[in-house]
């Protein structure tokens, strides 16, 4: 099967990240015979800049011709570049592993969970109204129909992952909305896996106190949103975390740490959070697709990776090493095999 | 000053604690010649199961002839105690210090930081909706008037503090909401402190990454119940964490965590929170008198809890020791003075 890229390089250290990470697009394309195209297009604070729009209609194009988006980061205009691109294409699930990796500094070791965030509704929806001079509301939206099908997504990866979901949500204070997000979820997992509901601010405190205790977490928008960043942080660090937007007719992959304007064009950021979320992509693809050859890809990357991070000897400054953006790359590319 | 205090000693663990601290409460009271009468009253699970309403209009009546009300944890009907008395009476700032105990097992020693929660608008107003089968809808609700009130007790609680703040808001998704509150921030701090914005995402991994970044945190009602959870527990422990929800007119001191029932009636729970919420109230009754003897018995009551944890040798079994309730709280009070 065929599968056509978009890559959005970003702003501030997105377009170094890409194009360091070309050799590795490469090799893995050749090395897997991976029947990829990629394709190159702005968005973001840059574009915002260039052409007046954050997502320009000429992006819009590309990106409705092809299967799936790779993304760097973006600044400021993030919003109007990732929550629009989530809703207009229903990308619904966001998937976001915390996952330790060896030699990081971090707080517990092992941490291996995973968040599954309903991508499309709740706040960000975007229904804001000033009603009266200092006076706003939102609406938060939340639908079964929604509720059930990230459930169904979390579903899935419990199964092929240690068999335990927490739904978190607040359904004693928001018994209307997160109710029916409990409810949606306990009637597709109840009885199919370890199933059990947490408070978010319980689960706010249980994922400082005891990550293990998780597998996977499911949960709603805004919620989804605080926790993946606090449980990558406990992991290792915002700065190695990648993410899958997935929808069913496409996805986009991003890493979650943002544009890093401080750093950006030093050569020396680190690009762990979107090569595992090119891993995350492979594995998309291997999923649609059904060929071998894509599983295998993502996890020699994910391989690469990890090894560059058990010997410890090229990683970069924000987790203690002293290499830089490329040596790190080349570390990676050599232990493709 | 004369002030009257409604006891709800709660369900669960709620009413041995307050048994036990009774003669804290009254050493306290004798040693500062303390002007407070205590009443108590039925609120909670316990209340709903014999009168048909988790806060019977008994309760509310020796209430509202009260100023000040001390609060154990309540179980699955704490919303419609806490949430509708904090509203009620416009108890607008929950004031939620996150501070270590000595031997108290923790990611990070010397954690000190405050978050100030806005307690009465938010999703918390309840206004929610089913909109037709399967789809719910939640006001979110900010106003300029809330946000520059709480925004005033943050500058407050900063003077006398490290001087610095935190507002921690969503303002790159919700323009309108968190733009509103942001900017009401903005206003009110700017230039008296050092302030600074970050979003919620952020501020959850910056908890975990670095807390001693952190001085006074001031936030919305729902990210102030997720981070001051998460806060808790990366300062020790939520079982040790006590808040305080300040009115103009009224103001409720309660434990953070909540009321235990693996565990009540077995004389083993930690008073801790509900004794630092006692301090905290003490505090409250020296700001509003002006009267120096009730800083001193607020004083008094840390202090000695500070050097019981200090010593270590009179621990509860849920932070590592073998005591029991009654035995850490003979303890506290001989070694208040
Ligand atoms: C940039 C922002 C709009 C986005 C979000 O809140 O979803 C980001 O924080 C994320 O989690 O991907
Ligand atoms: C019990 C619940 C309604 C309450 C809240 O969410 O405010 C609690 O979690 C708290 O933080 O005091």
């Amino acid at each position: 099967m065929h599968f056509n890229v978009v890559v959005l390089p970003g702003d501030g250290v997105g377009p170094e990240i890409y194009s360091e990470s070309k050799r590795i697009l490469a090799k893995l394309k050749e090395l897997y015979s991976l029947d990829v195209d990629f394709f190159e297009a702005e968005a973001g604070d840059s574009a915002l800049a260039k052409y007046g729009e954050a997502l320009p209609k000429s992006t819009i194009e590309i990106i409705s011709k092809s299967d799936i988006i790779l993304k760097g980061p973006v600044g400021e205009s993030a919003m109007d570049v990732v929550v629009r691109l989530r809703q207009m294409y229903d990308m619904y699930a966001n998937i976001r592993p915390a996952k330790s990796l060896p030699n990081v500094n971090s707080l517990y070791s092992n941490v291996d969970l995973l968040i599954v965030r309903e991508n499309t509704e709740d706040l960000y929806k975007g229904f804001e109204f000033i009603t009266s001079p200092g006076n706003a509301v939102a609406m938060k939206i939340i639908t079964e129909y929604a509720s059930k099908r990230i459930a169904n997504v979390a579903l899935n990866y419990a199964k092929v992952r240690r068999g335990k979901v927490t739904a978190v949500h607040k359904a004693n204070v928001m018994r209307i909305t997160d109710g029916l997000f409990a409810k949606s979820c306990r009637e597709v997992l109840k009885g199919k896996v370890n199933y059990e509901e947490m408070y978010v601010d319980a689960a706010a405190a249980n994922l400082v106190r005891k990550p293990s205790y998780f597998d996977v977490i499911v949960t709603t928008n805004v919620y989804g949103d605080i926790l993946s960043d606090e449980a990558s942080q406990i992991a290792g660090s915002l700065g190695i975390a990648p993410s899958a937007n997935i929808g069913d007719n496409k996805s986009m992959f991003e890493p979650v740490h943002g544009a890093a304007f401080d750093i950006a064009g030093k050569g020396i950021v680190n690009p762990t959070a979107f090569l595992l979320s090119v891993s995350l992509m492979l594995q998309r693809m291997g999923e649609i697709s059904k060929e071998e050859k894509y599983l295998s890809a993502a996890s020699s990357l994910e391989n690469a990776i990890r090894k560059v991070y058990s010997d410890g000897k090229r990683l970069t400054p924000d987790i203690g090493g002293s290499s830089n953006l490329s040596e790190i790359v080349t570390e990676i590319f050599s232990k493709i095999i």
